[in-house]
């Protein structure tokens, strides 16, 4: 399934070893300018080979728009992006599955035909074109007032300090390359895990300021479902919170309720538990969520596992390129996830009058 | 979007205090027997009405069957269930928003047009005709070999004790009308926060045993993706996560891999921090997930808001019939929805030889 | 796939001889005066039993809407509307294949678990539903400024004189219950096909007027393709043209052109060949099509087939109800299908500002 | 729109004066060869400046195959195939709309920022992805005994001989490169056209067989249904009729009903006037259809016309580079749509067991 959306349609291809990585996006409006140097910029934030912090593979992710852009602007047709592969190395991966990867499900789903090599189709590579994408997105919103930024909230034990709930906190952070308040704390966790021949996990939060209430429908197309339904595509997603999401669980109804106010004629609520988001419908408060993002799989540690072409156990041990954490590089695709999403409803929202 | 599904396509329809609430499900496969009085059992543990910690409010919620089914058997036409609603009281409801509830965002949504008494659309009643096609799902997975089990694995601040991962534990804690081992500590969880004119929230933990692997697709189309996007449907569901969910983010790579072996010359793995999905894909372990209920909006305390038609702040406090705890109520219904997405994706998953 | 739709979503369900037939229409706009008169006017158009042209069965196909609908205007929530089965006759079936209907065919898709008694899912008894749902949408696009207008072009090889194609001259036939100008030279095909224990076919036009330009999408979604989706669900159609249609073969590019005039500072065609749709996408001028409807394959007259439950060679002659040419029942279903896929359109098409 | 499908999903992009036209493919079953001479000869049919009938455009139509293929095999991924433009001459258009094209429509759905240089996104180009895509389909259906057909039937007003509806005679017929009986006729008025300045339109017939039985879905997903979703989708593409399709019209039901025999057990049709649909479902008799493709608007004649910049009246004629007939290059089109649609509907169908 490699489509998504109704307001806005993805269509995304390509592998981590292959000629190249690419994605269709169609229902942009007619006459957006595109920023190509915003593009770049926000590709770069997830390519890798950027820091001592990532994989050594360097690409350089640069977007090639084959259609749907005239004049510098769009057209109305489907854009597509395409991004070749540079750097590809296939010789560095045989036939043993990698531990938490998805070369034992590719098996069981493909029958063996699946391109593997560096996850193949389930690389987090993948991650690419969505950006892109979500690029694209985000600069149509940001024309009509809505603006999504991410942060690095905590990386393995380690949580990052909390952040004002208000756009010029979240403008600031992330203009950062690796943004989190504390970020030496941070950043020594996955050093650590890097020394160790190991490594570590985090957690991403995000927060759509100027969102718009009224988007999401009952019953099946919540902002949650929505929501959701693109960020656990993303590699390494295993958990996603709105609002005060599992501390919920714990919390009285009077304490976890928003009580209404009116303010300049308009309603709001007092607090935002529920993380801008009622009845699966956008209230117009921030939309804050917050995803958690696994422990790379890939590590110099020897672990045990099974070699597909023998059918016999086997040992591995990840000596090439691979990043020690892949959550600062995340940050990036899931801003653009959300932001696909929110897009995808307001294009879908609207009545005819 | 009332609409969901690929291999299985639901459509449901109604309101709290309308006619009816109702589902269509097409894409069963023909020739399928139908157990009316396992639907009638799993309807009655979602009906409101059946004990002392639920909402007074009482409905049979019998379920007529309009279509689809001829001799006992499915037909491979859509089959439409069907129940009236019979203890609607749409006179508890006035025009001051609920806080916490969508009375907010539908009036932000559908410009004071929905039919709001009692959440209208957006109420949790939408989830009974959710739990009669989930257990038609349920049927046709068994018959597979696949068994869908939830439990309540937290109220309030109280957890309940851990539960092996057997399909023997599970199936024995599936019988209960209050599926939890430590039933009393819960339960009084529950009568503390009625008895304070409050409501409480919890976690429900849910395994599905017996699952084939393969199930799910990159890169939109992630197990994950799909069981998030019919779950966030489910009202006052705020969070999920697969696996260990967000305590991956404190582990490193080497704690959360899971290594993988040889028995009986199937793969398998040591461990199942991954809740039996890698890349999105099943991979024939349980598949493990755990999500957030938040406390029922409607308490017996006053709380500020504004009222809709005169758009002055108000004050409210719900004297009527309300959960004070919903989470009972919601195991079947997320169970309805895992099984429901599960036996979507095997409906897909086929392909021609 | 019982569903259909992108801007409007429809959900129908139901068979010929079991409880009841029906529909779900989500995507309304909140707000539409519903007007349940015009609704059963259009009912009995297409309802059986009205006159001596049609079958014998008699079925009052009064619609129950069961949500969505508050103080007689549309919520913005997912309408359904129930019709029950009153006149069912199943005992009229056996297990002969009947020529020319689904009966083989459904016997081959569902291993003979299908209700085809009367053609179950498969009659033109769903029709029912899609008139009402066609109803809705036609209100709805009546108050945007188009109407939707259907009459029969020819019945057996008899054709209709021209019409002229105004909005008044197709206003006027479509009051008629027997929308044609030489209503009499058609119906006698008609009595002379039923005389001689036989059926006949003919062809359906339809007009649409005030449509806007700019509907419909490249390049899967042209206005002929959605049109054309919808249009061959109706039972018994085989044939689609727009515009001159198949006329188009034998014409010179210099014969078929619109030539472009500009009347009142907007760009208008000097004739119509194409029928209201370039590229496939509307141009504002009538949208015109015709469709072609095959005789109706029950007749009394003995017919060669095979038993279903024997596999026995066998002969079958219907005696019972059935009509014996199904156009001008057909016409109310065809205007209702088109109109349902100009609102889906109207409803997709608006970009945000 | 550039999304279609269920079992298979394609998404199609770009303009016939952009960088490149390509088309996503997903859906595809592991481990089908690829044969990519085949591809190449079924792209060189549709290619421009093969032969004087056509526009002197000269584009090699080269296929690159980004991802989905690993080793000569499909991996299950999605496949996208990529054709840059090498001919294109932008210079050739300027701002006066060409009646018959979509430039007019164009310019009302995207106000004014479509690429329309040639038709942009709207053109007969985007076949070539088209056919390219279509030419996996037609592998996959041949390794499972299905074939697909199509012939030239007739050119303006010249009709083509009857052909044997036999697997032999059409096997014969596709594999001339202007496949019809009578080429000397049908090409004789293809010359006529073009030294006249002016263009002609066509009739394509389309058979496909050894279709298995059970295709197609009721009551939204008629074979006819589907089909006529993608052949529409072509530019050019008026009418279209299954089996006797208009001729219906004028026949009784003893005359268009194909009575039921059996034949080594098996059921079958003794006439074929249903074009093996049935209901909406195949019957395993051979699948036929006739499609109309208007003559091309581009013509060597002046006409009247509207120049968008100026918005003042003007006058065209088409100079350059066009086709004088577009049937012979839109007969792989119509071939590759209807393969693709059977394909989809074969992946689509599969219950499991």
């Amino acid at each position: 399934m490699n489509t998504w959306g109704q307001g806005l349609r993805l269509s995304i291809f390509g592998e981590s070893h292959g000629p190249a990585v690419g994605i269709t996006l169609d229902g942009l409006p007619p006459g957006e300018e595109i920023d190509m140097e915003e593009i770049n910029r926000e590709m770069l934030l997830r390519a890798p080979g950027r820091s001592e912090l990532t994989t050594a593979r360097r690409e350089p992710d640069q977007v090639e728009i084959l259609s749907g852009l005239y004049k510098g602007k769009t057209t109305g047709a489907p854009v597509c992006g395409l991004i070749y592969n540079v750097d590809a190395r296939p010789e560095d991966y045989d036939s043993r599955l990698r531990p938490g990867h998805a070369d034992w499900t590719a098996l069981l789903k493909y029958n063996g035909f699946a391109d593997m090599r560096g996850g193949g189709h389930f690389s987090g590579r993948l991650t690419a074109p969505l950006v892109f994408a979500g690029s694209l997105a985000k600069q149509a919103l940001l024309r009509r007032g809505a603006e999504v930024y991410g942060r690095i909230a905590g990386i393995g034990p380690v949580k990052d300090q909390a952040l004002a709930c208000t756009p010029e906190a979240w403008r600031e952070i992330a203009q950062k390359a690796f943004p989190a308040v504390d970020e030496a704390a941070l950043k020594n966790e996955i050093v650590k895990a890097k020394d160790a021949g190991d490594s570590v996990g985090g957690i991403i939060e995000l927060v759509v300021f100027g969102l718009p209430g009224g988007l999401g429908e009952p019953f099946f197309g919540s902002m949650e479902s929505i929501i959701a339904s693109m960020l656990f595509s993303i590699p390494a997603i295993k958990g996603l919170e709105f609002g005060d999401g599992f501390r919920l669980a714990a919390l009285r109804g009077s304490q976890a309720n928003d009580e209404l106010i009116l303010e300049n004629g308009a309603i709001r609520s007092l607090s935002n538990h529920n993380g801008g988001i009622l009845g699966g419908i956008t209230n117009g408060m921030p939309l804050v969520l917050r995803a958690v993002v696994k422990p790379t799989p890939s590590i110099a540690q020897e672990q045990r596992t099974v070699d597909a072409s023998t059918m016999q156990p086997a040992l591995l041990k990840t000596e090439g390129r691979h990043d020690p954490c892949i959550v600062p590089r995340a940050v990036p695709a899931v801003t653009a996830a959300v932001a696909l999403c929110v897009l995808d409803r307001m294009l879908a929202a609207k009545y005819i009058s």
